[in-house]
């Protein structure tokens, strides 16, 4: 399997950006369960590490090189540490347009991937699972879908001053900045969701899910809920879970059915 | 998780050594199922890529990483290629001396790892399961026990030519010679076992598996029976499966367990 | 050459810490110039990248690798983005504890390395340069020597917001914290060095270079009048050069000659 | 600087190939001294490791990066361990036919570069310089021009059996196979090179340099004797040097001017 780590200079972040990668261009086609998926252009998948994470962590811990050879997915895996995947609003801090504008567009003149919105994917798991949906609502026209798994959507905890167990609250105001405007702001997915309904542009379909015995459940029930009432086109998994590869190795391959179903 | 990827220039190869590494020495131990594997000295395992893979197969296919926090071990893959990790028998081209001497002895030196021959495991699938075999049999001073996978045991087919579907004869001929001498040399895990047991050393346990659905599985049984009727300390598991990571991450923890019970 | 790159979970930064490396553990001693290096332990450095660059840089550009052979070298190349090697006083932001303290202690604890003062030092350009001197200062009992290459001493200008040509000024702040304290906070290494004879601890002794054409050389020239008006134990030297690897790859061995004369 | 490691299946070598890189996509203009070379599509040079060298050689020790900025060229460094880059006419010991002919099509497919003959280059040192010109002149259709360093053009000596100082006689013929026929083989550049000429075939252009104290020496100016006599288009450099990266750090240069010119 075609694999690697390199790092350019990207603009958006003022750093040399690490990634990961695995490219489904060498596959040993007796290895593929679903010759279909090669019928097709090989698509692309972004895939988002969590807190403390990084660019390694769905190779070495997760499926991402099974899911390139089943799904013929060239698969990019970026590190930003510990951003959440957000814009901090100064040149070198653009950690979200590195994720939904520089990097895309460097894995399209690198390597000729993600040519097309409808071949391009989000995914990620817990900091990640939040970067991937904040991401594909931001760049909707460079997304098609989004797999978010155990999703950090701690928004209305961290405006609340509610947990500081995992992340403390200094890094929470350098991430997010002013906490009090959190909520209302673009960092929310469903400011985000609504903004993007009211202009009528195509909107990336959303791919949830989270493990039951996951602290995050409430959170990621609350976005369904509201993705529900807004009639949006998404998917809701849940099921015995708790925060751990288990999950995440188990429901990234029924993210990925369904987004390319 | 602690992990890397380095190289060293290794006198017995005369080459660059490349190799892959999980270190449990940074593991969050709320990740850890067993605690019990954290009251006793971190163990080592060298563990073995099968034919046409490379240094990072264990990591980016398999369960390596899993295996290292679980049973607090540090896990070391190296790659030579082909080789089936055999001495050619010339300065430069000995491959299994690489594997069961000069790179513990690295490891050791550099990482302060395999100290003892108790805390010492060697493990591989395929080719790398032959050669798990053969270097544990070949350095029993070294290793205390062997898991091997879908084990290359393929030694009577090549002396009786009948397996060229996987390597050309050519090949087959440069990693092992004379094959009309190969069934009654040291490359033969059976004349292997008996040596050792004339001299009265200390063998490695064996812990072998292979699928029901895996063409080796006829030789793994061969030598199954072997081991049986020589009375070794060894555990057989057989269970349907063909030869890919699915097995192989099925049955690693399996023989870890057994191996480290 | 033994080299590889790693990673880790460090606790201060709340990462994976990602860093380089080169070990002088198999270098052919037909390669050395000066075997007197190799009558005597291996000694540590430290090695820190600048403003925008990552771990691989002192190695892909800089003579990392040919300085580890010719003093009998272990080089360490961390990296934590452009956070200018200091702490931001809340847990998962203290880069300067990370430098300073955890990264020294993992080299010690997994390699064998920086097991005293005498045997570790401290080196670094422009925002490393800057980084080595403040680490050096704020852990005074692990380094006993520092190499910094046209040091981004650039505390005056930050203070006086002359500079945001290079850094923008929310990232200066985001990085140094109010800027009008900065002059008198032990960021300034004029304050530490201060405290620290006052203290009466041993001072690591500094040795410093900039390029006659470098922007810098106005603030490198400053901190030598400090350090001579204060009699410190350290060296100056300035020549032709820009800010480039043309003049790093020339003062880094003049450096380390002195540092380790 | 743009820069990386991966590593693909080649069906030629049966193995996972490992390559290092670098790419000058994300080069600040600033660095750069000759703007022209910008001015056109980037080009692809082929870098070849020496003896008991890996792919990072050229990163680590060498100035690939540098000349990858100065150029505006796209660096890729194979390793195929100590096998001369020669095929071994079985398939999966195709060394030649890796570097020559699937590794550039693997290169031309993944990043686009390497689209023409004008645009790719060869190069190496040592065993690597060697393995330039037997790949450029078996290649000729994809090579305009190489830039061979300090070759090892031991052919005459080996065929002698006058050294085995370097390589034991074993690994000579594991490599060259009879070494009776080594002369008149296609291993040896004269014969290639008359054949070429007689074909009326494009022949690229060869730049050749060695050390004056290089042992090396007397068979490089034995081929350049013969180059002159064919009335090839070539050029050859002769300085004070001995065989190490000071040497070739320093005619690298020299001959991508010359090959780029």
């Amino acid at each position: 399997m075609a694999s690697g780590r390199m790092e350019f200079h990207a603009e958006t972040i003022m750093q040399h950006a690490n990634f990961s990668f695995v490219l489904p261009n060498d596959v040993n086609m007796e290895e593929v369960f679903d010759l279909s998926n090669y019928d097709r252009p090989t698509k692309t998948l972004i895939l988002l590490h969590g807190l403390t994470g990084t660019d390694t962590d769905w190779l070495f811990g997760g499926v991402a090189q099974e899911m390139a050879i089943q799904y013929n997915l060239a698969v990019f895996m970026p590190t930003t540490g510990n951003s959440f995947y957000l814009d901090r609003g100064y040149p070198g801090g653009n950690f979200g347009s590195f994720v939904g504008e520089e990097f895309p567009a460097y894995i399209r003149s690198t390597f000729g991937y993600a040519q097309s919105r409808e071949d391009t994917l989000i995914g990620g798991l817990s900091m990640g699972g939040y970067g991937a949906i904040h991401t594909a609502l931001a760049f909707p026209e460079t997304f098609s879908a989004c797999v978010a798994l155990s999703s950090a959507l701690r928004l209305y905890e961290f405006a609340a001053h509610e947990d500081t167990s995992v992340m403390p609250q200094a890094m929470i105001e350098d991430v997010f900045g002013d906490v009090t405007k959190l909520v209302d702001s673009d960092r929310n997915p469903e400011v985000q969701y609504r903004r993007l309904k009211a202009s009528g542009a195509a909107i990336p379909r959303l791919y949830l899910a989270c493990g039951t015995e996951d602290a995050l459940v409430r959170a990621n029930r609350q976005f369904r809920d509201f993705l529900k009432a807004e009639g949006a086109d998404f998917a809701y998994d849940e099921g015995p879970g708790r925060h751990n590869w288990t999950f995440w190795n188990s429901y990234l391959p029924r993210g990925l059915a369904w987004a390319l179903g």
